[in-house]
């Protein structure tokens, strides 16, 4: 069982009240992969331009993490500029996109045949051309942004009504619904086509809505946030690679996936760039999962 | 096993996107005692003017909560005006205080020996005073708000250090601790001498902070918020009502309460004034709560 992640690649220079970084190892393709390999063998896609340091290639291939998709191409990597004052929202001081403005995802032969994919937060255009290269996708996940909500809605409902699983922080599903309420937003999207939606809430945890059940998902109790950057992709790469290892969206696969995705956010937070997540081991992801259990039975 | 309520009682005109109200029971007092006698028996302590309807009497008689120590004076009853355009927050129209600005909480002899109390939001002076007036209070929980934090500190720190359990919103123990982080604000709230901080985030749901654990406790889904007056009170009254049946902060009794809190908030939500919270019974309440437990069980 193998995961196929498509998005973007970066370098960010960050700054929040816990100090900065320059030109870090960054992008949602990074986040996703580097949680969702605790789980299943993980393929990526993405582009980077010569100035990638090498270091970087030899993280993924470290983890094993399939990069036969990752083209080196001449030019500059995507680098992302931002800080934060409040936890719960990115400021974007600047983006030179550089090599990503020509993305043009091509999967490789060996990773149309897969049946997982998660459709990181790009133009809806490139998440529709990634679905067309593959050959039998089963379980099919995606992220958007407000961006791509304003600027392409019409080529991103095609993506959703494709996907099993989106993916959407609660700001966004109100402004793609136009509707308040968060639950009937959902059931609004689930009728659109995916079987489940899941809402991200930042410092509230999460939600995942489906025609059989809800279930909520609380925040790990973080006591020092140093970075949010990546939060988002971290939790949506442990919940398809738990999705991944499991092979179906079984309610209790479900359950136990939004927990893990919550887990491997929890770390990422912890620190800038990828620093926390590359020293997780299983048994530290199983014991903030127990953690989570005791923060929620009753 | 009886749990004494202080709080204010009124008559709310309020508008929603769903409707609008005059002139309709309110108040911290009857959400809270209309939320504990499903679980305990329950005294009130309030002014009201002459004014008040005998029906809105009658209704206490009726669901055997005591009501020694409701005053009726000369004057007009307690009168708010409100409207929501956004469910999370309230915006006051007009406020009469009428009879309720010389409230003067006595308790009746027949109250004082009670082991419980729920001390409402109102000003801190005067949660001391009902303090002061009961002989052995084992198991205190107050409520408060943002006029206070301000006006009034100095006392309100003083009840905080007396009371077991403070109950606050998330705001304003943001304002209240001047640290962003809830985790750490409850920690500082815990120093100060509440064993228990339970932090009440409107949609999100509530936590609540002790030494040993925490917990999380989502909303019970429910898709027609009609008006959300008083759901802090009914939360406040499940709790409390929970806690004084069970006559101790044991975790297991703690996490159970949250969840009865919880639970009888969202009957709260489902109509204007008390027109829901009248109708319902136990076995509604225990369905709820085992629909929230489907919601966090992984």
């Amino acid at each position: 069982m193998s995961l196929v992640i498509v998005a973007s690649v970066a370098l960010d220079s960050i700054k929040t009240p816990f100090g900065k970084v320059d030109k870090v190892l960054g992008g949602s393709v990074m986040y996703a992969s580097m949680s969702s390999k605790n789980f299943c063998h993980t393929k990526v896609v993405g582009v980077v331009g010569d100035d990638f340091p090498e270091a970087h290639l030899e993280l993924l291939k470290e983890n094993r993490i399939d990069t036969e998709g990752l083209k080196i191409v001449n030019g500059k990597t995507f680098h992302w500029k931002g800080r934060y004052n409040d936890f719960n929202r990115a400021e974007t001081l600047e983006t030179q996109l550089n090599v990503f403005a020509d993305f043009n995802p091509e999967l490789p032969e060996s990773y149309r045949k897969s049946r997982f994919i998660f459709l990181g937060n790009i133009d809806p255009t490139l998440q529709l051309q990634v679905l067309k290269q593959m050959e039998a996708p089963e379980i099919v996940a995606c992220d958007t942004m407000n961006f791509w909500i304003s600027g392409k809605k019409k080529e991103l409902l095609e993506v959703i009504k494709r996907v099993n699983i989106l993916l959407i922080n609660e700001d966004e599903i109100r402004m793609l619904t136009n509707e308040k309420n968060i639950l009937q937003a959902a059931e609004m999207i689930r009728k659109l086509g995916p079987e489940f939606v899941i809402v991200k809430r930042g410092e509230y945890g999460s939600l995942i809505y489906g025609k059989d059940f809800l279930f909520f998902a609380p925040i790990f109790p973080v006591k020092n946030v140093i970075d949010p950057t990546g939060a988002g992709d971290s939790f949506a790469g442990g919940f398809m690679g738990y999705i991944t290892v499991k092979g179906n969206l079984e309610e209790h696969t479900i359950r136990q996936a939004m927990v893990y995705g919550t887990v491997m956010a929890s770390f990422d937070v912890e620190s800038f760039s990828l620093e926390k997540l590359k020293k997780v081991d299983f048994d530290q992801i199983d014991a903030r999962k127990e953690k989570i259990r005791e923060s929620v039975i009753f």
